[in-house]
């Protein structure tokens, strides 16, 4: 795995059991992912050399973000590397105005956008109806890149950036939903329960599995679509589908991811397969696991983030939560605590029974504990 | 952990949600932890300079086996070194005459015990009555070091071995069961479920959590008995106690460990805190998890070991086992296959209305697959 961040550490602890031989590129020792496992290289994701050499040691390389550079791609694979997933699925996450363009000719629905360059284009594009959402074409994540314009002037802001630009609706979404699916190169395909995440500025912060009260057609509908770009973008591994559910009730694509995703960190305990699993299953073209959830009919999973606060020292504040509820599994990603970093996060299994809003409730209370050391932060 | 088999492997996988720096000592770099842990220091358990040396780096240390002799154990404590369990209650899992002279003081349940070192001594004992069961006194495991005599000629040729033995009566028992318990320095304790063991000469083949039909007074009952010996035995960390459930219902103590055990690695998918998390907890003196199972209430975890077949490459036959029962959980322990070698193992969790005979049947099935490439061997 190229990459040395959280999703690197957790896929690391998910090859142990299935026996596979897992290999990290990490850019520093200290990195998340660096810190458990085994066989670490130190390199750069964005040096050819680098990814070669360590790729020589490989069957097959797969990533833990998608930040390195198509011509590298593009350079592994036809010096023979296995990538997976390949440069060309790739493309789709590196590019948004690919993304949207290919989404678009497929047919599938996504926010109205257009490439902008200039403040009046971004106006044409309004049609005098604000706000807009102005994206960098590429380089963007966790909100970053992202912003929602409410006039002229704020464009004008953000076209002094200088980066490729894409304007979209501004989506006055009733909530977002993400469909998790995997893809193996024999073409198996198979998809997680739809769930329901909360951003916060842009930045995951909890997410509900499977998403309260979705009606069951338009769960089957997210599923299939997903599915559908996976095989029609040649996805390998785990497609990520980020959508807007209106308040139509109808579904819009917002973002794509081909690696475990932040939407998918619940599946750890409240899937029969993780996705971190499922991520080396598909890209080692090994038969898929099953994502039936491990919570009963009727019952939920919740993820919260947990998010750095001002005190560097977590652990003093870990022993009060494991105290105060024995049954939330924290997770922490070995990273050093900066305000707003995401360190971690929080799961809590819910049983028959067990209302939603009160688990929501208590993995929002541990978050906000180890964050602030109090139960009412945020 | 000292020790670097599969109980430090997974423990290893354990420790990196937990956030704690987890560390190895293992006899060789390809020992099944050595293969997946960041931090592996190569030595001996049995000696004093190499635990020294590797708890040096250490804030505390616990063990993957009993075989640290206890001069050792008791030279570390001296010279200040965090041991956990102590070398106190280490003893018992070490000499078992005194484990069996210990629980008996404490008014726990044992079968009829003496110690003997000649074949009169072990006729004494049978007053007529065989088979009678000789055991060795130390260095016992996995059914080496045990011995089910039929006659006093039988008994004969292991008293010729030249071991210290211990004669034990043979108990007719209904089924083996097992209580794991874990407890912290701060005194907390936690029990798990108690599960049925099925023993196959000697050897862990199969654990089905809950036991079925156990009698709720009697579940209570082998939990309070493992946590008072816990708690009496001054154990740090987890105790398994392996029971015969007799004829008439009734407990008896067969064996004790201090440390990860056969019977809890169902726990990984099973309950809300695996054994090998709790036992990390126990020994950090942080707060107990949650000992709930996963599965609602009326349904099982299953959980079959696998042992090594004729044919040293597994994973020819691992993908079939993944097509034919996506929802089954193959833990590797990276071992090389030798015939009878537990190589890993196999979990089933059952949901609501799952019969338990047929979770039985998938186990077993996947298992045998794994090791014979048939799933009807065993």
């Amino acid at each position: 795995m190229v990459g040395g961040g959280q999703l690197a550490r957790m896929t690391a602890a998910a090859a142990v059991g299935l026996g596979a031989t897992f290999l990290v590129l990490a850019e520093s020792p200290t990195e998340s992912a660096a810190l458990v496992a085994r066989n670490v290289t130190i390199g750069s994701h964005l040096s050819l050399p680098d990814i070669s050499s360590f790729a020589a040691d490989c069957d097959v390389i797969t990533f833990d973000h998608e930040h390195v550079p198509g011509a590298v791609l593009a350079a592994l694979e036809s010096a023979g590397v296995l990538v997976r997933p390949g440069s060309a699925a790739l493309r789709y996450t590196q590019d948004k105005l690919a993304m949207r363009e290919r989404l678009s000719a497929l047919g599938v629905p996504c926010p109205r956008f257009a490439p902008v360059s200039s403040v009046a284009d971004v106006e044409r594009f309004a049609g005098g109806s604000w706000p807009v959402v102005l994206k960098a074409v590429s380089g963007g994540y966790d909100g970053k890149g992202v912003w929602v314009c409410e006039s002229a002037g704020e464009a004008e802001e953000v076209i002094a950036h200088g980066v490729a630009l894409l304007a979209e609706e501004f989506v006055p979404f009733r909530r977002e939903l993400a469909a998790l699916v995997a893809r193996s190169p024999s073409r198996q395909g198979a998809a997680y329960p739809v769930v329901q995440s909360v951003q916060v500025d842009g930045v995951c912060r909890e997410v509900i599995a499977p998403a309260p009260g979705l009606h069951p057609d338009v769960a089957v509908e997210a599923e299939a679509m997903a599915l559908r770009i996976a095989a029609e973008l040649g996805v390998t591994g785990l497609l990520a589908v980020e959508l807007f559910e209106t308040r139509a009730g109808t579904l819009l694509v917002n973002e794509l991811a081909m690696r475990p995703h932040n939407s998918g960190h619940w599946t750890i305990e409240g899937a029969r397969t993780s996705q971190f699993e499922q991520h080396l299953r598909a890209v080692l073209d090994l038969p898929l696991g099953s994502c039936a959830p491990t919570a009963p009919p009727g019952a939920f999973t919740v993820m919260a983030n947990l998010l750095g606060g001002t005190d560097p020292d977590v652990f003093d504040r870990y022993i009060h939560v494991m105290a105060a509820d024995p049954a939330v599994k924290v997770h922490f990603y070995g990273k050093e605590v900066r305000v707003g970093r995401k360190i971690g996060h929080v799961t809590i299994t819910g049983g028959l029974g067990d209302d939603v809003d009160a688990l929501r409730d208590r993995a929002r209370r541990a978050a906000s504990y180890l964050r602030w050391g109090t139960e009412d932060g945020d």
